[in-house]
């Protein structure tokens, strides 16, 4: 870990002063603006804790971008494989964007708040800028913005306990992947069942800046009889629980195909998008290489800021995206990109962290048992 | 200065392993990518040696967007108020970036290559994906790629001299704002005479990451008796020379006229763009604010990481975008963001950095003398 230079182009969010006064130590930055990723606590602690109890972690780095309008649906159609006539208001929908060649943009998560209003709840690019240039390329009637939303994650499995004991009874029956609306200081407010861990939870997508202290600060007094501390992402978890990472996982030099996001692309002749006759082609053809799970020997490996290469009978054959020692399982565990015809559980390889740091691994499925 | 967590999506570049070796203790994330912002020197003595000597600085992060085809001019042209048709074959031009309401995507520099391709040397937002965006939507006949393109600067009063010896003599008649090509290990590399310091210097577009190491070893060793040191972008030289930084000085929020941008502004009836009819109108109402310089007492101030709240006749009149202290002057310097009215050299302000830490300021001009 490394300084990060602070600068308002590097925008602090509602919750920063807060993560800061409970010992934030490291961040990561995503859609220009700051995202906690380490506490005075280690992240193997963080996981233990994430497993057992409830976390609240500042995500307003995921930002909405708002696409409201007669031509919303069309514009947002295009821009995704996946077929949005399907959603109804209050879902969530987890949908890639792909460009013209099926290079993945981002994967964000859509919330359809209105026949005519969507929120795309994005991953680290300008999706945002991508939606406006299709829109003032195409004439398209409708209005592209940034709100003032900055989700808040209430992850673990004593979420729904607390989430209850803030908001009332009703949040239980926000279905997994779907939102509904709670009270908070006069204000409605969005919460979805969602989260980037496998252990449960909410997004509270809160809707006005001026609230992010009186938020936070009234979950963060009803969690203390669930013993919550402050969190964030956690590697060892996300990993584990083969949670891929725009930008790690995958980029715009990927397509759905190879990261396992065959069920939301629709080839149905009844659904038209940018990029889908790359990616016919691509279903016909099949890939070259996947995204896998990888089990490698060792003391606990070094932050992987850059792809390790995978070689297998003396070849190249892939790169490690993201590793983390797992304290659970006694091994380090990673995603990896690696050609399709090693992509079988067993499929013994060699890791090169370094020249010198060669270990052994062994291909997994993902999630990690 | 907070910790900043590594991982694969915040790129490293070709030369992350020589600035590491060189004892960088800093960086900040632009394109998601590295960029060094401090080493173990203080930003003072980078300063004074920016002034009198010669830095090599990792500008990766100055990533290329390059529009290559048919229609890349019509393309470009349709993205920039500045008129483009004027540029040459080997001109560099500073082109604000602009949406339909005239908001700011990003101020890059234009590199005419030939009559069918451009590159956008891009401050922080994706631009490539903007420029995609309306290319599909228009049908335009272009390529849109981010080449493996790499920049790296040579700033500073000695820059001529090294940059002579490094690749001949040739170099001297590249003139500013121009670029030319030299010979590095078997390759043709693109040089311009441009940087983001008031000292002269170069920026030299590396094409291939593989060579990374090599060109910067080359600069490194020839540069020794020219006291060369590793730096970045000074906050204390920038902010006195009244460089604007995207992100800082200027966001979607503002527009062109807002941040001194008139003269790349055409708004003559043969040139058409995006966002002309809106620039019209302000040109015509005249702006509510503008970027202005700021002078205030006190110690050196903190690290300006959120807008300041700038007051005169106990109104808020703007904020401070950027600030420092700077040595020279005896005073710390600042851009400001100021209603109109009190955009006046002289004008006596309070500058609001807490609720307990208010000082006393002057409105001055850009560059500071």
């Amino acid at each position: 870990m490394d300084g990060l230079n602070m600068s308002r182009r590097i925008r602090r969010t509602p919750y920063t002063d807060r993560v800061e006064h409970l010992g934030v130590t490291g961040f990561s930055v995503v859609n220009h603006m700051l995202l906690p990723k380490a506490y005075t606590t280690s992240v193997e602690e963080d996981y233990w804790h994430l497993r057992k109890a409830v976390q609240i972690w500042d995500v307003a780095c995921q930002r909405q971008v708002q696409i409201e309008g007669e031509d919303a649906q069309k514009l947002v159609q295009l821009m995704t494989p996946r077929k949005i006539a399907k959603a109804k208001i209050g879902d969530c929908m987890y949908i890639p964007i792909i460009d013209d060649k099926a290079g993945i943009i981002n994967d964000p998560v859509m919330l359809k708040l209105s026949e005519t209003c969507y929120w795309l709840s994005i991953a680290d690019s300008d999706v945002l800028l991508y939606a406006l240039g299709l829109a003032l390329g195409r004439n398209l009637n409708v209005n592209i913005s940034e709100p003032d939303v900055s989700p808040l994650a209430v992850q673990g499995p004593k979420a729904e306990a607390l989430m209850v004991k803030v908001f009332g009874e009703h949040v239980r029956k926000i279905g997994f992947f779907k939102f509904g609306w709670v009270e908070f200081s006069g204000t409605q407010q969005l919460v979805a069942r969602s989260g980037y861990s496998r252990q449960g939870g909410f997004e509270i997508y809160l809707n006005g800046s001026h609230l992010g202290e009186a938020i936070w600060n009234h979950i963060w007094e009803a969690g203390q009889e669930f013993d919550i501390k402050p969190g964030c992402p956690n590697l060892i978890e996300r990993i584990e629980g083969g949670l891929l990472s725009y930008g790690n996982e995958m980029t715009r030099e990927n397509n759905p195909f190879e990261v396992g996001m065959e069920k939301f692309c629709c080839l149905d002749e009844d659904v038209d998008y940018i990029g889908k006759p790359a990616l016919l082609k691509i279903a016909e053809s099949g890939v070259r290489q996947k995204i896998i799970g990888v089990l490698f020997d060792g003391d606990p490996c070094p932050t992987c800021s850059k792809p390790w290469s995978i070689k297998a009978d003396d070849k190249n054959i892939g790169f490690i995206t993201s590793a983390i020692w797992s304290p659970r399982l006694r091994a380090n565990v990673a995603h990896a990109m690696v050609s399709k015809e090693f992509c079988n559980v067993g499929q013994k390889i060699s890791i090169h962290i370094t020249k010198y740091s060669i270990l052994d691994g062994t291909i997994s499925s993902l999630p990690f048992q």
